[in-house]
């Protein structure tokens, strides 16, 4: 199977919100693969990250924009956009500056069942 | 920061399921670091994932145990199991059996934003 390359609007079009207007997104290393975190988006957070390349989330317990890293300054840099086959989840390839977790932690997933 | 080790009884009562009672789970190929898919688990198909070693998700859609492959072979085997800092996302990673996804593609991801 080869890649498909869709524009930002096919992109966008190509996405299934659910019914709260929300996308999971997976936020991968692009340099070392590591799976950093998983956040959500609504169509404008998407936009904003396609467009400006500023990886920016929709906080779901917030409700408001969240541009990863704004008070941290751990930001993250889009380098590749995915969506998957029934357009329900993203995967984004990006550039973490310092630790993607709010605890310091490289990535969210530090605890491991053991065993 | 280093890595912490859960029992499996510990595991399950770290996951924050959602209202629905159920939890994202990101597939990612323990060989490669490719991220496969993303799809969801209850408590029971979680559980039985961690005792079996066999990757069984929630099918959302039909409300059904889904062993992942059972009927087109391409399974899944349980190598780790990661939770992340707020216990509402799984990160799993496998050996997949053929192609991870339903279409034949090695992933689900093969759409990218072009440009």
């Amino acid at each position: 199977m080869s890649t498909e390359a869709l524009s930002t609007d096919a992109f966008l079009g190509a996405v299934a919100f659910n019914a709260d207007g929300v996308v999971p997104a997976v936020a991968q290393d692009a340099r070392n693969g590591a799976v950093l975190m998983l956040a959500w988006m609504n169509r404008d957070t998407l936009k904003t990250t396609l467009e400006t390349g500023d990886v920016t989330y929709w906080s779901r317990s917030r409700q408001a924009v969240w541009r990863k890293g704004e008070t941290s300054g751990h930001t993250q840099k889009l380098v590749e956009a995915w969506i998957d086959c029934d357009g329900d989840t993203l995967l984004l390839k990006v550039e973490q500056t310092g630790p993607a977790c709010h605890t310091g932690a490289p990535t969210c997933f530090f605890r491991k069942r053991s065993g």
